[in-house]
C-alpha cells in the first residue's frame, strides 16, 4: 500500500505491508487524512517518532477481528489514543492518559497517512450520513478544541481570548464562540482571521490588542514558545491559562507572575470525538472554508510541502484514486 | 525610630521618624518580625522596592485613628496587602489581588522591620493569649502554606510530595500532613527535615526519589528555578503543580509536558490568616523548631547574615530593648 513514513527523514512508500488487525482491532481504508502540526513537529524531532505519520483521518470499515461486525461497511474516524484498559489510568476511564498507550501516528503505532489502519473496535466513531468526509476529516483537532470545554466552565460573563489563528485556534475560536462569553480571536493573519469572521467570531491583530490584564481565561494556541509569557501579561489575577501548544522548543520563562498572580495553568490535548462529531452533524459552525487543499496522495509531497508555508491551515490528502 | 530600609542597599536606621497612622489605619508598636526568603529575594531587587523591609510581625496596637478603638492595646499580627476595597477585585473580596493594593515591606508601602509600622485596622488579627510571640510570628508563612488548601481539594487518597526543606516548605508539609493524605517531604538537608519528622511528617531526600509519575499533587517550594521541571517529572497524568517559588531568575523551560499529560499549575501566594492563627491556638503542630535565632534590632545586621546562610531557618528580630 502507499504510506508516508517518517524514519529520520520522509519517505513515501508504494509497497508498505498492508497491516492485518489485532484482535478487537478493525482494518479501516483511509479516505481522506489532515496533516496536524503535531505532524510537522515529529518531522522536527518531536516525540522521536519513526514510523507511519498521521492521527486525523475518515474512512470505511473493511475487516474486523472480532466483535461488532455490523461495523464493516460502515464510515469512520476514530479516537487516536490506544489504551491499555488495565493501567491506573484506564481504571478511572482516563484513556487517553494510559501508562502503556499507542497513539496513531505519534508514538509507537503507525499512522493514517496510508491506504490502510488498523485501529481497536473501541476507538471508532461512526460518521452521520449528513456530515461529509472533508467536514469528519476535522474531527480528531475539533474534540481537541471541545477538550477546553471538559476542563474549564466557562462562565457566562468571562472574557476570554485565544492567542493564536492556526488550524487549533481557528476551531478553539469557533467552538468557544457557541458560548455566552465575550470572545475575542488574536492572530497575525487577516485572511485567516476572516475564516472565522464570517462565522461571528469577533477577532484582532496581536499590535492591536491592548497589554492589559484584563481577561479571565487565556487560550495559548500559538504553536510558538512565546506565547506563554504573552498569555500571563493579558490576565487577570486568578485567571485560567489553557496551554494547547506543544512546542519542542525550550523557552526562558519567568514563572513568578504565575504565583503572584495566582493564574492556573492548565495543559490541555486530546478531547472527546463525540461532540466534536455531534458538532459538525448539527452544523454549529463550518469547518470547511479552514481546507487550505485536498491533495491526491501521488501528490503527497506537494501537500507536505503547503502545510508548511506560512498562511496555509488545513492540508487534506485524498488515498482514492 | 529604628528602621531596615532598603533603597538599592539595606541601611540601618537610627532615626526614621514614626508613621502616622491614616483614617482607618492603627499604629502598632512591633515586638518580633521575622525575616522571609522574600525580603532576601528584595534585597537582590525582586519588585523593585525601596523602603523599610519585612512583612512578618506581631505587636501591639498603640494608636487607632478612627473606628475600633478597642483594639488599642490588643496584640495583633496583620495582613500584608493592603486593600482599596474598591476595585473589580475588592469587589468580589479577592483582597489579596486588588489592582491598586500596597504590601507592606514589598510594594509601595513600609515594612515591620522598625519599632513602628502602619495598617488598616480591618487588616489585624488579635493573637489569643495561648500563642506566644515567637509562634504569631509564624502567621504571615503559614497562612501562605494555608492558601494550597483554599485552592486546591486535597483528597485522602492523594500522594502529595512537596519539594523544598526551606522554611515554607517546612511549614506546608506541617499544614498538609494534616489531612489524611499520604504526604512526604524532599529536602537537602536533613537537619531541617528532622524538625518535622519528629512531628509525623514523613521525609526524603531529593537523591533517594524515585523519578517517576507517581504523585497526584506536587507542591513545589525549593525557591529554585529548575524545581518546576522536577516537579514535572515526579507528576502523575492530570496531576495538580502548586507553585509556591517567586523566584527572580528566569529558567528554559519545556512546557510541553505539561501539554501532553494535561498538567494543572497553580500558582499560590498570600493566605487566610484566620485558619493559620487557629491551628497555632489548636497547637496542631509546633512551628518554634523552625526558628533559627532571635536577634535583638542592635544586632540586626548579624540576623540578616545568618538568615543568607545555608541550613538557616527563621530568623527573628526583637524590637523590644
Amino acid at each position: 500500500m502507499k504510506a508516508i513514513e517518517f524514519n529520520k527523514t520522509v519517505i513515501f512508500r508504494d509497497n508498505y505491508p498492508v497491516p492485518e488487525p489485532q484482535s478487537g482491532e478493525a482494518l479501516i481504508k483511509i479516505d481522506l487524512a489532515g496533516i496536524c502540526n503535531t505532524d510537522l513537529e515529529i518531522i522536527k524531532g518531536y516525540m522521536n517518532f519513526s514510523g507511519i505519520l498521521g492521527h486525523e483521518f475518515v474512512g470505511r470499515v473493511v475487516k474486523i477481528n472480532g466483535d461488532r461486525q455490523e461495523l464493516v461497511g460502515k464510515r469512520v474516524t476514530g479516537e487516536i489514543n490506544c489504551p491499555c484498559k488495565e493501567c491506573e489510568y484506564c481504571q478511572k476511564g482516563l484513556y487517553t492518559h494510559c501508562s502503556n498507550r499507542s497513539v496513531l501516528g505519534i508514538y509507537n503505532r503507525n499512522g493514517c497517512f496510508a491506504d490502510y489502519i488498523t485501529l481497536p473496535v473501541d476507538n471508532l466513531h461512526i460518521i452521520p450520513d449528513s456530515v461529509t468526509d472533508e467536514e469528519a476529516v476535522f474531527t480528531e483537532p475539533l474534540a481537541a478544541a471541545y477538550e477546553i470545554l471538559e476542563q474549564v466552565n466557562i462562565k457566562p460573563d468571562d472574557k476570554v481570548l485565544i492567542l493564536g489563528d492556526g488550524k487549533l485556534g481557528l476551531l478553539v475560536s469557533l467552538v468557544l464562540n457557541q458560548t455566552a462569553a465575550d470572545v475575542l480571536l488574536a492572530g497575525k493573519h487577516e485572511e485567516k482571521l476572516g475564516k472565522v469572521e464570517d462565522q461571528g467570531v469577533k477577532t484582532i491583530l496581536p499590535e492591536n490588542l491592548e497589554i492589559s490584564k484584563q481577561y479571565d481565561i487565556v487560550v495559548e494556541a500559538t504553536g510558538s514558545a512565546g506565547g506563554f509569557e504573552f498569555a500571563l501579561s493579558l490576565l487577570k489575577p486568578r485567571g485560567i491559562l489553557v496551554l494547547k501548544s506543544t512546542v519542542a522548543a525550550n523557552k526562558e520563562i519567568n514563572l513568578a507572575p504565575v504565583v503572584v498572580d495566582e493564574i492556573t495553568v492548565i495543559g490541555s490535548r486530546c478531547g472527546p470525538f463525540k461532540p466534536a462529531i455531534n458538532a459538525l452533524e448539527k452544523k454549529l459552525f463550518n469547518v470547511k472554508p479552514l481546507i487550505s487543499g485536498i491533495y491526491k496522495i501521488s501528490k503527497a509531497k506537494e501537500a507536505l510541502k503547503l502545510s508548511k508555508t506560512k498562511g496555509c491551515l488545513k492540508v487534506i490528502i485524498d488515498f482514492n484514486d
